[in-house]
């Protein structure tokens, strides 16, 4: 199997989302277990102007579910923010896994070639082709809130670790 | 340009030890303006059982070295873990882009059909070809440890934001 644009990406998000979604259950039965408030949790930051918990997963499952659909050259679903606990959070999770699984591989594949434009306004960037698109823009976003995620439990006392984050593939 | 092995590595690892360099020079300009002693933010945690700052960003440099070696198929260099202050951490950057950078580009290519060990012991794990090891494993690691440098100095209140991390390319 050589490396294409479907193999770095739907795979890869599969596995990270797929490790996100087992640390929010490993986070609900810790909050349950120590009688935490779950807000307490998904509210967290590790600085007032970063995203909580809840808005990092969020954000990660947008990258993934984003990216998938313009390589794939299909409109990008528009999923309203309403999650507001943990089941909601891996169901956003599930509903994005189902999504990214849905758009043809060799739809991914074309995305190669095609021009991709994210944002709007000021903050619009055009990239040339899917392959800058996905790796120096699309996977360092997802890494970043996926990490952060983590890193918020983690400061939180949650006990995972790397392995957790890495999770099977 | 098609996805590469070379690629989706040594442009993406250029990238985020790029940012992660100008992060560190942020971190010690901010510190010599608000006179914090360096070590608060190198030896500073999210978690007492995590990596401080300055392993952190070690840690990461080695994914980026290590993984394009054993794609290149020649040697991991070996660094020692000397750095005690910001300069010594650019530095180790800055080797670390030099020894990348010098790694063949064939060479690379080539990891695609290679089988890859990392660890030892019980920590072993083995890799049928460079594809998994890439995507799903260093790529992964990688990532995990520069945005948690980032996440430990935004923590700490330096003034960055995602912009930095993601940097240019």
């Amino acid at each position: 199997m050589s490396l294409s644009m479907y193999s770095a990406s739907v795979p890869v998000f599969r596995q990270v989302l797929g490790s996100l979604s087992a640390i929010l259950d490993k986070a609900e039965s810790h909050a349950d277990l120590k009688k935490i408030e779950p807000q307490a949790l998904l509210q967290a930051r590790l600085f007032p102007d970063m995203f909580p918990l809840l808005r990092q997963v969020q954000v990660a499952a947008d990258f993934a579910k984003g990216t998938v659909a313009r390589l794939g050259g299909v409109e990008v679903p528009r999923y309203e923010d309403v999650e507001t606990d943990f089941a909601g959070l891996r169901e956003r999770i599930g509903k994005t896994l189902a999504f990214i699984d849905s758009v043809p591989r060799d739809a991914i594949e074309a995305g190669a070639g095609r021009e991709i434009t994210v944002g709007t306004g000021a903050n619009q960037r055009q990239f040339s082709s899917g392959q800058p698109y996905l790796l120096h823009y699309a996977l360092p976003n997802f890494y970043f809130h996926a990490t952060t995620a983590y890193d918020i439990l983690r400061h939180n006392g949650l006990e995972i670790g790397k392995r957790d984050f890495i999770g099977s593939f």
